[in-house]
């Protein structure tokens, strides 16, 4: 009895230990929900986000809804690589997430976050992708209050995937949708386009290319929160121009407004080194995903004034006028050259830029 | 400027048919974000999950809170197989999530759901795994409301991945806390243990042992619902055993408790063949994972009260009371073996079945 005492005494004093994950490269053992779990959840998981609703690390968080309408959302992460210049797929995973709330016009509030690690994966690179995870949520507000994680075998994922999900409260009198878009409208990018897509594709090693291009990642809660204060009723929709770029997303909001779209080619923001990167690779920047900029549609009469607010905001000191809503042709964007010819730019086909998100 | 009109008329025509997936093979380019990924989405997820909150197939979906209190959750599914004896990673990812929600006592109510694809996996594969989402989906009656798409080239994942996150809405006034577990309690499960990764370990080809065990994934949130309408103050915590089986989960109990749990061994349900498949394969089925299978720790007054109300749900015919909690050791599970010894229950150390969910 004495002896069995003892084993207990040792058993749990190594259980009230500090957990400490030892190994170098994720096993599949982290992803068996046992010890192995348990230690990557407290040593990482829990230290890089801790707060008091995922405290409890139980099969869920309970959150008391702060408004009468959420938003929910969800969104994957494959980048490849998942390091780049000016972020990595840490804190794209957090802004993605936080701007497709914000595009529905709520104020993010709680995300989960679910890993599918592949075994091998460095515990380091890990850790420092929990720490930009962190350090994004915290800036834009919101607290990461549930998780999984699973591991697979070698050979069979790429690193690290994240998944997130988020909900969000709306607190303003909105009614964002893009059927709601009509002839007379503007069309306002909030910033340059392509820089996300074109620093991705640098960090590749494929292209030997040089050039100082970063990722645009940055959450856009705030500068939409702003906009949507100044022009509750005006604005008719938004839309952050990720996958697929700004040509996709008007082509969505034509084909559900049942509108045309008019861009003016001069008037689209591309900073010359992505105009350059692409012109290299054979892209059209208007396809290339962002991380960072948004397309609003906002009633013509007020376009002036919510440029007036986006630039006000460090994130949207590029924004633009870059076209207008007219009746016909309906579901087309349009696209006036600089040459004064006039082109269909159509949805993306195929895949130019594998794994940009 | 005729030419021109039939361009454009062409154009809508095409954009104006029912989306049809024409491939057979999942591509990169339905994961772009354009043309390819939008026809999957409508002729695929659309076509199985429709419902009017997802329809818009905005940025995410917008919710009216339905409850004080909100549970969130996710889980992601990487189970190898696909498609096993009683289920796939379809139902295997709506049905664990909803139980997440169920576990903290939440009617589940909206789902998300995040797709990674590998290049090459068929389509028909997929449509097999939405209509199982769907079927999952309205039997436990929620809705999936939002999603997202990834594909990546092949070898960089295994067919398909799934993160499922889920809101419900805690209705009842109840308060579920491991932390709420004291000596008296009866530890009751609600079935046999061990079917589902018994299950998933028969059909992979590597072991050619051939018993008939069906996976038991099953939403749960309906033989929750009636446990917690019954004894709404009497119940302490409800943990689904998943991964690390019923074990873990004890475990976990125990430590946060800082309670002993004291198990017979003789009371754990265990169908005949699953015990014979894990003494083949050298696994306690105290840690192989359940799919529809939850622990309930109730107040001991009130055991024999619970054990008639879950016994008298189909999903819990089989439940039994199978322990007691105890003041001391802290923190640790014994169980109490047919021959008269005891031994110490730990966590799970290592994966003996990795990619079980």
């Amino acid at each position: 009895m004495n002896r069995e005492r003892q084993v207990l005494a040792r058993i749990e004093r190594v259980r009230r230990r500090k957990p400490v994950v030892r190994e170098e490269l994720i096993t599949l053992a982290h992803g068996a929900g046992g010890k192995a779990t348990h230690t990557l959840i407290e040593a990482v998981f829990l230290e890089a986000f801790r707060n008091p609703l995922l405290e409890p690390l139980g099969d869920g968080a309970l959150l008391a809804p702060a408004a009468e309408r959420m938003a929910f959302t969800t969104d994957s992460f494959v980048v490849s690589p998942l390091f780049f210049p000016g972020g990595d797929i840490g804190d794209l995973a957090v802004n993605g997430t936080v701007n497709d709330l914000a595009m529905c016009g709520a104020r993010p509030a709680h995300l989960s976050a679910g890993f599918i690690l592949e075994e091998g994966f460095p515990v380091a690179d890990l850790r420092r992708i929990t720490a930009s995870m962190a350090a994004a949520a915290e800036a834009a507000g919101v607290t990461i209050v549930t998780g999984d994680t699973k591991v697979v075998q070698r050979g069979k994922a790429d690193g690290c995937y994240i998944t997130t999900s988020g909900v969000g409260y709306v607190e303003q009198p909105v009614t964002l949708s893009a059927a709601g878009v009509r002839p007379g409208d503007a069309v306002i990018v909030s910033g340059s386009i392509g820089d996300h897509g074109a620093a991705v594709m640098l960090a590749r090693d494929d292209y030997g290319i040089e050039a100082s291009v970063a990722s645009d990642t940055a959450p856009l809660h705030d500068i939409v929160a702003e906009l949507l204060k100044a022009l509750p009723e005006q604005v008719r929709t938004l839309r952050d121009a990720t996958r697929g770029g700004v040509a996709t997303v008007l082509n969505e909001v034509a084909s559900a407004s049942e509108t045309a779209i008019v861009l003016r080619e001069d008037a689209v923001p591309v900073r010359p080194e992505v105009t350059g990167i692409c012109e290299l690779l054979g892209l059209d920047p208007l396809y290339v995903a962002c991380e960072g900029r948004f397309v609003a549609v906002v009633d013509g009469a007020h376009a002036d004034q919510a440029l007036d607010v986006l630039r006000g905001h460090p994130l949207g000191a590029g924004a633009a006028i870059i076209g207008s809503v007219a009746a016909d042709p309906q579901g087309l964007v349009l696209l006036r050259t600089s040459f004064g010819g006039t082109r269909v730019v159509d949805v993306l086909v195929g895949d130019p830029l594998p794994r940009i998100c």
